[in-house]
């Protein structure tokens, strides 16, 4: 047992946790620190970084197997590793990508693969101009006050696409869509929270591409670099190996108890972890119902991230850049990077998958691989899944209003709390110094430190109709005939960029 | 810090909790000491009974304020109920039950209200008949191996209910029907975990009826007697308020510590919380990723329960037994029940909402009440909620086998582990007993205690189409005209008993 005989004025409780809570908790006690007072960081693991994780071996030289990308108006997460000294650098998509599917390969250029078949042209068009729509009427701080949101909670990301998409290769490269962004199925989530998660994000293009989008860059040495530099910078401050398994509000300090059986005294602690594991820590006085209610319901998402080494980078002797987008059935991975070091050595290919059946049944191997690397995050006390928590149908409207609402001495950050880029580095960030802010106000100013350049979209992808637009605009007997004409015009256009 | 000297055989962990866990904890303690083994039962509360809890004042006399009807096939709590020598009585069916809809009272006998409306009617008849059909090709103890297990694990009731009802009425009352049964919303849960949950009710009269139901009988003197009782068997191997934070598995025995700084080891542990609050626990090693997962996804139902007294029974002296089943869009409750004490003394009325805006938006007063008991289980630490976890889409196909899968020397109890009466204290019995013989082999008498009579469906019920069948059948031109004549049909066959 150990009380500090300073106690420290704030004190930051992180459970560490993947694009996230270490980088939350830490970012939050560097900002209370450089405002005066005295957090301390209790980090459950022997490592800082939660759900970032660099690892250091010869077969690597460095690897990321948790968060590791960052892209444009990602500017809080920039800012910190400018100031820790890291640089970033961009993930290759130089030669084509590829879109595999149903056994065939089709290399194709830009974010999303483009469409032969005329219909599953406008339905592709409409599925994410119908999702950017949706997603523009829900306020990013406050997604349970949007006009539809009783309706679109109630609702599956399944159901939204089923009455969306017309064609099933537009409803499979949806499901795809979710698997890769959240780590879950379409069933699983609440369509309102999905559409609230790629708009603060920026939309459908900015949160699934790589260049000018999420995946734009990696961190050059690894993501846990930055963690490791404001755990340096606040030094003793952080206690390792902490789990917090007990928090007591009803005395004059908030009194934590952690399993190394040391207790800690502070005005305010900020709670860090994703939502679900508060769970971890037994409250005195209890949690209100809201809340207490809401940590049983917002599980993490499943990932086991996997990267294949190779003698040489084949692909890009062959024109690929290493970017596939995989859809089959059963296939364990959804979304390949090229994961080689930015001067060309220790060619490597990144996928993640969050199929179960992966671990029994090996990815086939892509030529010859000289080594593999692999991180099950479903395994993980500490994290309990990544990326982030997800919401299931209902959760968001009755819940989500509870989400980082203080309880007491309580804050709460964590990437999940964010409002802009949650479930990335970002919003760990984002919601660390918002969190910060609220124990002691003060402003941040934020600079755009690598530049964020607007997608544009085309006439055609404005004004294409949806298939249910186009059908009964035409009538549904004269479609057929229409259907060749439509798909030569598209093509004519520009607008099918096969090559 | 407390280890004992001479280390029990077997322990058990209770973290207690409403038609359940402290019953599942006791339970298996109880039979695990019957055959000469040595458990210890780490309670978290300072009361056992868990999701049960009796209280006695003047008011009232005593009243449950959770977990407290039985019925037949129930006959594991019914047993334990006679060795304790704890006695039955049967709930107020004798008058007539009150269907309140929109506005409007009609008096009924019987399960379920009538339906004057044919529609409704085949509607209503065709909804029980085609839950109780797809619950019965649900395997009770594995329902992620039922044939459409992956196609209705994927969808929510509520996406059933879009399907199967017709009628805005049959809805209505659909929903109702799962707020009462496991309060959630049919938008929240899984289609194939509610088929299970109501099937292993022993379906849908079975499930939802008083008389010759799961809500036939109460407790006289209430239902904590029974773990009260068990727990005064097991004397000093009761240790009260030891909330268990730590769980090691390293070592020769496995150790577990307590929040009011014991530590106990023992040679198995049975886990007899809900699953959910497995999360409460730090693990040494930690849980498999199916596990550590599972505990995450699988909340507790919202629910408050209220009783009102009255000076007198007004009710029967009306000719109404006190049960209401209340259709309102934004009423708190939706089913009433007397809870008058058998001899008449204490004249009240019990209901339980799972609706928020209930607590800042007050009951309308019912006549003149002169006392009221309140209980908001979403507010306890150590239950998450009442009665019951419940599984959103997609869970229990992917994670339900886990469910009660030892973990090394763990294993696990609660109700939510049953696969009788799951959800309810009988199922708390069945799963505290099944841990007890996994630990230690041996076998269990089951005698009926009470009568259980099957249900006799009619000829009109098994044969009545439904709106679909009846609608293709007659083609949709000649429906109006003989909408009707079917009306007056059933009417004069007695299927419509509106008194």
């Amino acid at each position: 047992m150990f009380t500090l005989t300073s106690p420290p004025l704030s004190l930051t409780v992180s459970c560490s946790l993947w694009p996230s809570v270490s980088f939350s908790g830490l970012s939050a006690a560097k900002l209370l620190k450089e405002k005066g007072l005295s957090p301390v960081v209790l980090e459950a693991r022997d490592r800082v970084g939660g759900r970032t994780f660099t690892v250091q071996n010869e077969q690597t030289k460095y690897v990321d197997l948790g968060g590791a990308y960052v892209g444009p108006t990602q500017n809080r997460i920039l800012r910190l590793a400018k100031e820790c000294g890291v640089k970033t650098y961009k993930v290759n998509e130089e030669e084509r990508l590829v879109h595999y599917v149903k056994g065939k390969s089709y290399p194709f250029k830009g974010s999303f693969p483009p469409m032969w078949n005329p219909f599953a042209l406008m339905d592709y068009n409409n599925l994410w101009r119908k999702m950017d729509e949706m997603g523009s009427e829900i306020p990013r701080e406050a997604p349970w006050k949007a006009p539809h949101a009783e309706e679109w909670d109630k609702m599956t990301m399944k159901q939204l696409f089923d009455k969306i998409c017309w064609t099933s290769s537009a409803r499979r490269f949806a499901t795809l869509f979710v698997n890769v962004n959240v780590t879950s199925e379409p069933h699983e989530v609440s369509a309102l929270w999905f559409l609230w998660y790629v708009k603060q994000c920026g939309g459908t293009m900015r949160i699934f591409s790589t260049t000018n989008g999420g995946q734009e860059r990696k961190f050059l040495g690894g993501s846990s670099q930055i963690s490791e530099c404001m755990a340096k910078e606040l030094g003793e401050r952080v206690k390792m190996e902490s789990p917090v398994y007990k928090i007591d509000q009803t005395g004059d300090m908030v009194e934590v108890e952690t399993l190394n059986k040391e207790t800690y005294k502070a005005k305010y602690v900020i709670v860090a972890t994703p939502p679900g594991l508060n769970l971890k820590m037994h409250f005195n006085p209890e949690l209100p119902p809201l809340r207490n209610q809401l940590i049983h319901r917002v599980p993490m998402g499943s990932v086991i991230k996997c990267i294949v080494y190779y003698r040489e980078n084949f692909w890009r002797k062959k024109g690929y850049c290493g970017t596939m987008v995989i859809e089959e059935e059963e296939a364990p991975i959804g979304l390949t990077l090229d994961d080689t070091k930015p001067d060309g050595t220790v060619p490597a290919i990144m996928g993640s998958t969050h199929n179960f059946s992966f671990l029994t049944n090996p990815q086939p191997s892509l030529s010859q691989p000289v080594h593999y690397e692999e991180k099950n995050w479903c395994e993980e006390e500490y994290s309990g899944g990544c990326y982030t928590a997800y919401f299931p149908p209902g959760i968001l409207t009755q819940y989500g209003k509870v989400l980082r609402e203080p309880v007491g001495r309580l804050y709460f950050a964590g990437t999940e709390t964010a409002t802009e880029w949650s479930g990335y580095m970002e919003g760990a960030v984002q919601a660390g110094e918002r969190a910060a802010r609220e124990v002691r106000p003060f402003i941040i100013i934020i600079i755009h430190e690598v530049p964020a350049l607007p997608f544009v979209t085309t006439f055609w992808e404005r004004n294409l109709p949806s298939v249910g637009g186009f059908i009964n605009f035409l009538g549904v007997a004269s479609v057929l005939s229409v259907a060749t004409a439509a798909g030569m015009l598209a093509y004519q256009k520009g607008l099918l960029t096969r090559s």
